[in-house]
């Protein structure tokens, strides 16, 4: 098993009734809790009528995404801060915070700093600068990356989001700015993976001194 | 003649043989001020010999180009301000300020305003402030732009740069950031255009109610 | 509040019922006009039925927006003009036209000006010489913005439409031509964006000498 | 012999000896006129050097081609236009006239004709009007071709051309406007491709009645 | 009108409404033919039933297109060949060979001539070799341009198709062979625009010597 | 050591030292024979200076390759056509030609059959008949490999080159043509590969029944 | 009839009433065993009830295709391996072993072998080892090509999938993974083409020593 | 000052004079140690004659970069992996583990590990085991992330190089492939980016519980 207690389950281009055996099959083989991600809201009603009495599929419509069995306590060494620009970017910024809770971390969620108003970004000061990491998400220009980027001096996992219109190109554009990010210790992972962030913001979050834990 | 007494030549693509003719034609037909854009150094020394006496080519190494006849004195409503990152960005930032002095307008330089150091950007807020128009340059993830333009109320032209390496694919990230930025006011010009922003930005800074000015 | 009497809501990705709330807290605060773009019929509908008796949503089916409370008097320097092809581009078109009206702009509206059949723009001189910005609206190959910066010596804000097909690309081809207009005085917003277009031109349209308005 | 008289060598990655001999040894198979296109000056001086007595190289350098045996007389139906914008496209649109003419067409060459000064080009509306073909050359936003389609009722063959920088990516952007052209009668040809266009246009200009021409 | 007796209505982005009161304008305007290109069926099932009586809308849905008034009589100088490959791409060869007869020209259909059984092709000899123009439409790797263009001495006109799957990329693999074409005289017009090239075959079918008709 | 006797060598982005000193490795370790691909003339004249004595080079300026110790007898089941357009893919022909010999097969060259020139092509149908693998090199359309590849019933292996101008794309337009080929049994490589696609063709070439040579 | 027994229909952009009367066709004309792909369930069901009686459609819904007449028994040299990572390929995967069995080929499946478990992989050495080819399929990042080419030294045919999102690109990172692949023997097919992959490892597969079969 | 003792100056762009200006200034203002990237040979050495006495360059030839001062003894939690495929990737993978010694990280090279032979990669699994973090520099397929992300439960920072030809498009096939990483826990910096990586490499070998470092 991953990094202890969870395991994932990545939900498109399966079937409810696909996602419904495998979390019989890892609850059977004594797996507590399952993160189901990529999953809308039609196929979670079905899936949670296929599962057997006792199970409950725990769907968080909001991030499309299932958390059987809840969350664990939280076990990194600091905070994760979530930080994006408002409504159109909540799904991605859901499926990281929840993923990171998922794997045992402190959230701090900053859902309305988009740069265009930077005061709402500045007052948010103190979360920044205790997080251990930060996930910068970001559509359109994704200019987030770059400004959270030169405020903190801890690591910023970008995420562009396929949020917007015409020459965003399905997140290309945001995807570019953060690749190209001026400030240091920025890193991008693909247009929309939320969970791919926080994964990874774990892992960082989870580090201790001399060998990492044994996988 | 285009915006009263200066007419523009694009050097690009010209001999400096072909340069000194037009400008000296030009001068015959009483044509005062001219400006030749893109004019690399060599050239602008083999132009500079060509030319008759009299004729100061006025070559400026830093915005490759040179301003025959010199500067007129202001007329614009207002101010314009020019403003980009740092010496990678210079030489469009010089073409954009040296162009629209040109055309007669008074230029604030903000030449050290990366978004990775936003304090730099915010102890500036009086030029900002004042503007009748703000030239947002800046290459790699282009986010000075969306910056700008959520902290000043007139308009923003952006002008993208090829300023970077590798996924900036020579001011495409930068230039589809700036058509995406989620700041309202912003427009656009080609990869490294500075003087079409200034020229953009003249228009802007010396329009009068009712009519405008006869072509 | 945003250059005086209006608030934009921006529709896309939002909810009926979110939108509906959004209309009506910025009613109890006080605001008399809301302007909501990209509202599609049948959201439109929906939201309608929602709001509180008294609230007029005021749905433009054409430019799929509503305008709250109406448009206020204008208050500009001159007036704006907005051109465009033909029926493909309206509704682009009409989301400029509108947004400039709500922003306190007199609007006039060329909309059987496309290049192919040249003395139709030109029969409309006299508008464009009266103007203080235009927005050129053309999706294709985008040369309306050439074409018309050529004859005016205001400045031009184009906007590609994503009309066509095959190797336009979804508006890639006209915004490429923009981009790279040979007359100067043009600048370019993102594919489709006649709200951008329009609310840097009330911005230009409403600039006057000295400072700027405060925001 | 493909269309009678003329052999066309495509000079671009061959070395001065091998033209030299291929143009030998076409004039000792009794090849009276040879086109070579895209030869440089220097190796059009080398392959001059490498010549035997008697054969005159016919290097034209703005056209970066030589005619060997010089032109011969047209033949053509009628005329061909070759209309563009200035110097920068000078080299495409010559490579067509002289290819034109080397196919034996009489060709009116519009060489100042941009958009962005409508007045040049509608100054020509006789030349236009009496052409079989015209080659429509344009770099940047290509609008030319769509206008000159607008304006005659012949057949248009559109050549963009790399003229430009930025986001012109070499030609692309005007090889999408012609290609997604409002004008109807207009085709395309590859970037900087004078010559394809002016044989296909000299094709045209001589097909008859019925059966065309043997090959 | 254009090219005598036919007008055109581009029936994309338009209502039925909207068609069916263009088609009686014209009517009433004493337009006899009348080609409304790109309607589905759907469409045209309404679009009838709006018409007046004694209106026949006489649509062919294989090639998306209705002849309102029928077809002239053939007035060009030769025959027009169409070529392509098979059933997937018998819409847009429809188009243009429907087309290409509205306008008054004679058509050979050439549909199963694929390069991958060049035997097929080859068989067809007589037919390319009578025909004034050749219109050749290929989806996939489009090389039919190129093998036809080497049979050919007459233009060809290249349709690219967005037949195909994976990198085809809705047609652009087929667009950049037609443009890049070893052969000479192939031009080339937008993916899936058989119109486009029947309309530039017709006026090349009906060019007569010296002055071209009057538009 | 791959495939028995022979050792390659990628020259690009290595010093002469760097090469000569790897060939004098592997001879020690008693290699006889060592293709060195990439290795351009200038390069080339510096290792064979370096080299000790009793070594040589063995140097192709037309395949920019050196054959070090010469080329075996072949081996192969059966023969591998090379074909190709014309002298501009000569390098990369040769790279494929050679490789395929220097891995113990026997080749057929066929290095003058253009799509644009069918009959060339088509008096060959005696190679291609008798062939194991086709290696089908084109650049510009790259129509060759369908072509070919209806033509014969064995694997073809496509080889893009960069050969060619404009929308081109160094290569990348004929990469496209030969990934949607219409014709079954082509598979493609990197552009300009002509390497990859020998040594696949001679792995084909030396295949036996059952379990494959061990490696 | 290409390789013998087997004659295939390509179901895209075919109506069910084409491909019965196909299927119908190709029976009476003695053909026993016809292969359709890209058919849809849908599709599928409706083709079945058109068929006469005593014609089994033969449809595979995981493969999307009908085997009309089932499989041959084996007549190949050796072995094919259809190699991917896990679900989402799967519909790929199993077109590629139908097909291949269809055209008499004997296939080992290794369906759970995705990079980034790589003992799941290491763990079918053996079938890998005795394989006459390998097809790897793989969507996301396509490492699989390049990790199976440095295991196995038989020839290996790479099919990207459209599998993933985001910066895929419908399978293009994929595409160039495997074109870039630094392992020697691997070529590639068109995203998701495991009809194609499969048509030409049976070629291969099928090639004896000397002069292929006929066609 | 970033992250205690050590200031970086990007050299590209630059002039020799500049920089060694700007390493006197940052030397009399105390800085003990400066790292220089992005410097090639001969402007290292121009930059060198500049300095005054006692200042050495400290410039490394295979990385491109300058450590003035020296490096600092490390002070980092655990161990940094820099893994790479050869030689070509040298220059980036140098310039990352410079610049992670540089900031205080004991360094692990592992530089002949690319995924074509994997028992080289496997070698070193203890290596890799021990691990803070590991950057995977790879350029053609960029598989090596994917395949080291399997392999290790640490944070993966993946640097696609621009090494490669044809359709790797400078690095773009890597940077896609590492994007798209079906492995877990890894990110990605732009192309060529080793210095970036290797910033956030240190930032996440330096976190400490808690709150992190003031900056
Ligand atoms: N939203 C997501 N985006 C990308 N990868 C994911 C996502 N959710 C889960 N995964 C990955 O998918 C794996 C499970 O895939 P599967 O076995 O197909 O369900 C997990 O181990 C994760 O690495
Ligand atoms: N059609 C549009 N295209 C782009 N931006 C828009 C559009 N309509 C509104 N906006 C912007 O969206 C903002 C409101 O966004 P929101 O708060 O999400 O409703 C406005 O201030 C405008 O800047
Ligand atoms: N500038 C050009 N661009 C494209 N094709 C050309 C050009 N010049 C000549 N050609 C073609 O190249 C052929 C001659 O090629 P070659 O035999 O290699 O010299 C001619 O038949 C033309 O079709
Ligand atoms: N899935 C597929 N992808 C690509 N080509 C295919 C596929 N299935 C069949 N084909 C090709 O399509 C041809 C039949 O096409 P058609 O005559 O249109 O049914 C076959 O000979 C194959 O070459
Ligand atoms: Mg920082
Ligand atoms: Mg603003
Ligand atoms: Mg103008
Ligand atoms: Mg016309
Ligand atoms: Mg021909
Ligand atoms: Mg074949
Ligand atoms: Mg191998
Ligand atoms: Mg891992």
């Amino acid at each position: 098993v991953r990094q202890g207690a969870g395991e994932v389950v990545y939900g498109a281009g399966k079937t409810a009734e696909q996602i419904a055996a495998i979390i019989e099959a890892l609850r059977d083989a004594g797996q507590e809790r399952i993160l189901v991600t990529r999953l809308d809201s039609e196929k979670a009603a079905r899936t949670s009528e296929l599962l057997d009495n006792g199970i409950d599929l725990g769907y968080v419509p909001d991030a499309q995404l299932a958390l059987v069995g809840g969350k664990p306590s939280p076990t990194g060494n600091g905070r994760i801060v979530v930080a994006c620009a408002g409504t159109s970017d909540l799904p991605v910024a859901e499926e990281a915070a929840l993923t990171a809770e998922f794997y045992g971390n402190e959230v701090d969620r900053l859902y309305d700093v988009g740069v265009a108003g930077l005061h709402r970004l500045l007052a948010h000061a103190e979360e920044l600068a205790r997080a251990q990491v930060v996930i910068a998400i970001a559509g359109m220009e994704g200019a987030l990356a770059s400004v959270i980027g030169g405020l903190v001096s801890c690591p910023v996992i970008a995420v562009p989001t396929s949020v917007g219109y015409g020459a965003n190109f399905g997140g290309v554009a945001a995807l570019l700015a953060m690749l190209n990010s001026c400030a240091s210790g920025v890193s991008v992972v693909n247009i929309d993976n939320g969970f791919g962030a926080a994964y990874q913001a774990s892992l960082i979050n989870h580090l201790s001194a001399g060998t990492p834990r044994a996988r």
